[in-house]
């Protein structure tokens, strides 16, 4: 299996609801470095997995929808924790459905296996990773 | 599959017995940068795949019992040779067996998979993954 | 010149004021992950710059004070923008106090300079720099 | 399983036809930061899954017939475009003939699974996984 | 004394003149992950050394110029070996022009010290320092 | 001021003699990544600091008299905590003497100040700087 991984951030306020959060439970934020992992069987003819360049620039675009904001208000969000597992998964769908629509080219029709990493310190991290295929955006 | 993971670390002495480690057949030492990934294929109903702070005070007590120590005087460990392979299993059974006693929350035993690694250089690491099972200790 | 540095991290959230922040003057959040060097020309007795299990504890102390909340709510920061670099200065100055009060130990008083670093993110980060010196923590 | 992983890295000039690459259809180079994870479900009679210092000598060795090299003008890759994900695979296979010829020790049979991966920026990398099989270096 | 870093990088190919480069003699190439930090002893009134963004932007106008690009072919290189030393200079004398030019902003004329680090590879770096003035960009 | 930095590491096992280390009283260990950072004020001829290959294997050589031992037992430290920030400081008369001796070739006659740093883990570290001047190693 091949694959690529590109690498971006974003800055986010929120707050937890439930005990086990403790602390978080305050209106806090956080930094979440973010990698996603995007995976193939074989490589197209050019020698890639998929396009770089389109593979930041929709991650870029999928980041942009949370940067700088307090997810607490984010309506797409409501009613959830924004753990950085959640967050992790609506990532992942935010690409997958990128995917879909062809954001990233053609070729990346082929991507199989998708993996979302949220670096939220240098001690903690959460990631979600699933099969890809065109799907609507549910949970 | 949704993971969390968390890192802690250790600083140990240690000395290995067989020609294959050459140098390191001598009484040295090492830090081991730990982490310690758990996976499970859904979220609780909080949003998370385990209290974070219950398993980072996990992974602290089972390097407690190793940390600033000379492994070679470890009872539990007589007759090993523990390298970081063999360490992370060390550090995988203690996290397991403190997941089946309850010390990270009911939640943590819908855990499926954990992954630890050891990295014991900027060049060098080691892990070992299994399912998570609840068992005894033994090897 | 000796140095020691110790690591920890904090998770805030904060808005600015200001055309030039952008979309930041919304309510956002980061996590710092928070370097502190400690200068002295000279080692104690011991062998050390500090006691680094006490630098360690005044540098939790310090970040505990800003740690999972929002700053546009905390009284001492009030009417200032938490830029990494004002919050940089913020962190000298609470270590400063704690190195005054005599929390690192009485070898502390040796210290001469220190510098204190907030990583906003895997690409960007702030510092402040200074002579330590025993002062109320007013600017 | 279990797996250890090591690190070396090489520095080489190349060139890519098709238009998706944009710029990168020049003449530029990158520095490779490579790792490499090998994999087997139980450990030797030492406690190791391979030699480390034998591991580390074969990546050198690998590295080294591309390393300070314009890639453009090698001849065994004459023809192809030498992308991350293409020199992931080179490198897998390099070090699996190295396993197969017994660079590794006699031990390194047992390996199942290989995982090499190359970081090309701080934000990007690319990584080949498969089964390791004896078998001649063709693609 | 405050300060502000910022990261971004470039990909390039290159060769050496002079027996001390051995096999760098050969023309390969090199990622360069560059950190520029901007220090000066006072914030401005919004409490920042510099507007980040538009020092983000800056710098990656100066890495356009050789991003991308065989060194060996840049006329305003031509007769000098592009080591990491001497490109930390080059990126430095373009940040320095771009603070004259008042690409930073006004704020940026109160920059009095700047540093331009290349990372090479994960176990060599190469930096420059010195004061910004207004001045022209020979060398 | 140009610089070069290099990085290597070592394993190491020792014990502290002092109630301010606590459980470091007991015989443990360290892996410490060491960063040498060498400066001038002027490039030589060729373009750099030093010839990076020379101070790598310098840095290689100094580590070597410490590396995979008990530094309790070895002689020349005798007598003296062999804590990160001592260690750093023997590691600077290390390679001082290494210059002095033109190991490093003649050009790094002109090397004018050297920082070694000693990351003892992912959380700690300690250096030492000073002006580089042929003297004898004493302390």
């Amino acid at each position: 299996m091949y694959s690529v991984t590109v690498r971006d951030h974003m800055m986010i306020a929120h707050s937890f609801k439930g005990q086990v959060f403790g602390p978080a439970q305050r209106l806090h934020g956080a930094t979440f470095v973010v990698d996603v992992e995007l995976k193939r069987p074989d490589l197209d003819g050019d020698g890639i997995v998929v396009d770089i360049a389109r593979a930041m620039e929709a991650l870029r675009q999928v980041l942009s929808e949370l940067n700088f904001r307090n997810l607490d208000e984010v309506p797409s969000l409501a009613g959830r924790n924004t753990t950085s597992e959640v967050l992790a998964r609506v990532v992942f769908d935010g690409m997958a459905a990128a995917i879909a629509r062809g954001d990233l080219g053609p070729g990346a029709a082929a991507i199989e296996q998708m993996r979302v990493t949220l670096h939220e310190s240098h001690i903690a991290s959460a990631s979600f990773e699933d099969r890809v295929v065109a799907r609507p955006s549910s949970r």
